[in-house]
């Protein structure tokens, strides 16, 4: 508290709880732990409408974080340290009049922190914002912008929800259904779209859904037949690798009696039924071929094929959905015209059952080369997966126990942390400070799980937990691959029903199967290269230019300077979701999770631009 | 509480909340009067265990009402009076050991009684009960069951949702969509349905949703293309009546943004989103033909025409979900073969712009007639309606705001009330009570909308409020018709948009149009009968016969002695979800709120039945 002692103020008192009020600047008396917190988190967000530079020198940590989502940088950024602070504050000061600033939970950590949530508004939003104090000053500060002011969506809590029909009768008027036929008809036609989302998978969906919901005229398109294509065609006994508590899509949550791991087909049904009950404007069986931004008239030029028609179609707005993997990273070998057994990449297996009995070899050794591995056994083949280099395991159990059950799980529902409230949470944590909580949680889970990692080992699998040690998170966060989780193939490996060569490289085809690195030849009627996919931006490369590709940088990652993550450090994933050196292109992917939260700020990005408010992107 | 004084009894001491815990027989302090409250409640649930026909005699005030759902009698019945409960109680007593009563809830009436939610467990299940005290006296008691004891659904709140996939790799085994389609092949081939569903609406889904979860075989089988067409193919300006609070399907509710009034397509992709999602069971395309009952096989022999193929099925159990109402009741008239013009039921009407400028007819003046009138109107037709005996007209706000709002709303969904509560908030009173609670409302009602009324009478409307002045909720219960909710085609009567003859019948058609009762001709392009529906047992009539139509009787209704609804006195819908007079056969229906509330009660007593528990049907 000392730190504020030099500063003089006025302000209204924001306290709601009425607690303390009697309790004068020169009284000292016995406060417990959280009405200290309270107070504590009350004088320091006092401040904060107030914030200057000599204000940030003052009230933060030594080390400390300024997690923002729009609400003063308009961008998805961390500040870290004072003077990158005080630098924002000193840009943003006249840009972001933050106000009615109300407590609205409070924490006290006795390993030495305070922690309060709190709600705000600006000039332009409301928004929900976090703190975390160390001795009255600040660690990690986290601000979000959650509505715009005039342009909240209608709720049935709020009580705005729509009529669906204007009682009364009007001469003339169109039904829901001509009304919605008639939009669908003019998109694309008539009408252009402000915002093209490019890929109709759960990301260009929920992102969709927002915009609708927002009123800002979308259009997805997408390749495949039918909306959920996307997961039917992967491999047949894919199910989601998280939780359904982590996987819900905005605005219409999966059932309570929804199974824990969704299978593939019914996450496909689901996403199908979410088009329509959301009434997104969607576009199956629809090709990319080219984009181009027009500079002179401020939109792009996009050329696709629809239903086998060309089609030109000009939205302000690119978002490229999709996935957060680029095109698939194929394999050459020397001698593969001479192979006669099928050879394919890991996006292409669905599971056929004509394997049975076959010699099978699984090139890779992360998710997809797993699950495919275990699929092929499944169904009776000879499996022997090829490991090439060394992978982080770490059973869908123990994830769900140690790193997910706290935020999302029923029993996270019943502590009252909603999914919205988890992802905020989740959030609030900046990245700079995730390796080293994840380096306790592995080392929890490498006692745990003994038995299977020394099963590994006793195997011959390179396990580890990745450069350091801090596991699937950060992995996830860095690179988007490398690890396992673990739901019955690692126990395969073990048991030796799964082949394993590791390390194992295959040198060249010939007709009967691989020459592997170490001399070996490998017979082989299927060959799965679970290699992986390009990067992200290769999708802008294809679609609009290597020049645009090239301005951009990579998409992606932290800058950890970690193996397929060069540094600098950005502290944030590198151009998702957020404005990019491109005017009028966006990146959006990543998991359900990411898909549901992220696309709330996409969305909030776009709507701010198509109702011409101000929008100042803090890009220092 | 004296009419307790003579029985000794010992008892658990069921009190929850800790109070009164030291408050010892013969002290004397002064209570709350919710204290009081729940002290009476739990002093008369304390012997409810051991319910005995004296036990009723001394425990029920003069006026008494129990009515149950199958936790005591295996039926929906009402029992009025001391004299019917003493006889249940008497036969039951063997059959219904009543335990581990909690008491969940208790308000204190300061205009004369006190009630509590509780809930407790039998033999077979557990259930929720409510109660109404007077001077400690039963008034009402509300006895429910929930679910089967072993047979509980699963759900993430109870912590038993299931996986989706079973972790482990196990060999040869089907993906959840090969279990799927196998699953729908076999059915009405390989495998019979436990139980045929014949009716792909709101009702019969909800029903076949809740024997999915339940794990009951099921088919349902539908006339119409697509599942929701029933809803398509009404008049193009359709929006369900009911609020949406009113409007949830079990399991999915609708979400937070849908609108107050569903408009009719949308609900139909509702409901054909809800089939595949509840993973139901379900033959559009197909028409029901002919149905037996075997004595000696105890099954049904069901011949139904499936995508043109006939097939036969053969399950125990039959329910007909087609509809409150029953065939199209269409009136023929002397010369309307020498009509010109078009001729059809309001069911056939679909809302054509091809009526502009035409002379336009609908006779009856109940709901579809108003909104078809209305329909004709916008798009330009010349309208006139026959009104043939007065109707309860109300104001859907008013309906709203003074019947289902306190249940049914935002506002009530924020104090506490869910969907599932209000529900059976709405059971808790017995049939007999409902006109005199809602003569009140009418009352209120009329003096708020006095305008309307008195427009009406103006424009020669015959408007009235029900024969006891008892208003639509009872009118639906005895009738299921004879109402309009008011949406703007009464103004347009007021107006004189829509024309208006009153009392008026055809007498004959001729070429050009029609002679009404007073003589006049009409000259009509189109002439619509929205004249009702024949009564619902007309489809046991039709599918199995007239001997099984009679055994059975009536449905729907409560037996009123009114018009429409002949006496003797039932209290409950006449042979809805509940056992007929023939064994395997059974009614459902009703608006949206009832095929959600009482599908729970039709599939349990189909799940008991399939599990082999003893079920004794209390039929005095």
């Amino acid at each position: 508290m000392k730190a504020f002692s030099d500063l003089s103020y006025t302000h209204h008192n924001h306290n709601t709880t009425g607690k303390n009020e009697t309790v004068g600047k020169n009284q000292k008396i016995v406060q417990s732990p959280i009405a200290q917190a309270e107070e504590s988190c009350r004088l320091w967000l006092e401040l904060l409408p107030y914030a200057s530079p000599q204000w940030a020198e003052l009230a933060f940590h030594e080390q400390c974080f300024w997690r923002d989502f729009l609400a003063y940088t308009w961008t998805i950024k961390t500040l870290e340290g004072k003077t990158a602070i005080a630098s924002m504050v000193a840009s943003s000061a006249q840009r972001c009049a933050v106000g009615d600033i109300q407590i609205t939970e409070v924490k006290h950590h006795p390993e030495g922190f305070d922690e309060c949530w709190f709600s705000f508004s600006t000039a332009i939003g409301r928004g929900i914002g976090h703190l975390r104090l160390k001795q009255g000053l600040c660690w990690t500060l986290f601000t979000t912008l959650q509505s715009l002011h005039g342009f909240e969506e209608k709720t049935g809590k709020l009580g705005t929800r729509e009529r669906g029909t204007n009682h009364g009768v009007i001469k003339g008027r169109l039904s829901w259904l001509e009304q919605r036929e008639q939009a669908l008809s003019r998109i694309g036609n008539e009408d252009q779209p402000y915002c093209l989302i490019i890929g109709g998978g759960q990301g260009g969906m929920a992102l969709g859904a927002r915009l609708q919901r927002l009123g800002v005229p979308h259009l997805i398109v997408d390749k495949h037949e039918r909306p959920g294509d996307s997961w039917r065609k992967r491999y047949r006994s894919l199910c989601l690798h998280d939780p359904v508590w982590y996987d819900h899509l905005p605005y219409l949550p999966f059932p309570d009696h929804w199974p824990v791991f969704t299978p593939k087909d019914k996450m496909g049904d689901w996403l199908e039924s979410y088009a329509k009950l959301m009434e997104l404007a969607y576009w199956s069986n629809t090709l990319c071929r080219k984009a181009v931004f027009s500079e002179s008239r401020k939109a792009w030029e996009v050329q696709v094929l629809h239903e086998g028609r060309p089609k030109t179609l000009r939205p302000k707005h690119l978002v490229l959905a999709t996935g957060m993997s680029g095109v698939p990273r194929m394999p050459q070998f020397k001698g593969q015209e001479a192979f006669k057994g099928s050879l394919m990449h890991s996006s292409r297996y669905q599971g056929e059952k004509r394997w049975q009995g076959k010699a099978c070899v699984v090139l890779g050794s992360n998710n997809s080369a797993h699950d495919i591995a275990a699929d092929l056994w499944e169904q009776g083949a000879e499996v022997t997966m090829l490991q090439r280099s060394p992978t982080i395991v770490i059973r869908s159990e123990s994830l769900q126990k140690h790193a997910w059950g706290r935020l999302y799980s029923e029993e996270a529902l019943a502590a009252g942390i909603s999914t919205e409230k988890a992802d905020l949470m989740a959030a609030s944590w900046p990245h700079r400070l995730m390796p080293g909580i994840s380096r306790e949680m592995v080392k929890t889970v490498l006692a745990e799980d003994a038995d299977l990692y020394e099963g590994l080992k006793r195997a011959g699998f390179m396990v580890h937990m990745g450069e350091d040690d801090s596991g699937i998170h950060t992995a996830y966060m860095r690179r988007g691959s490398g690890y396992y989780i673990e739901v019955g193939a690692s126990q395969l490996i073990i048991e030796g029903k799964i082949g394993l060569r590791s390390p194992a490289e295959i040198i060249e085809l010939d007709e009967h199967g691989a020459v592997l690195s170490n001399g070996e030849h490998m017979p082989a009627d299927l060959i799965v290269c679970a290699t992986g996919y390009g990067p992200m931006n290769g999708w802008a490369e294809s679609l609009i230019s290597r020049e645009v590709a090239r301005k951009i940088g990579p998409c992606w990652g932290l800058g950890s300077d970690t193996r397929y993550d060069p540094g600098p450090w950005e502290g944030e994933l590198r151009n998702m979701w957020k404005p990019t050196a491109q005017e009028g292109l966006w990146f959006h992917g990543g998991n359900l999770m990411q898909s549901r939260h992220f696309s709330l700020y996409l969305a909030l990005q776009l709507k701010a631009r198509y109702e011409g408010l101000p929008v100042n992107v803090y890009d220092a």
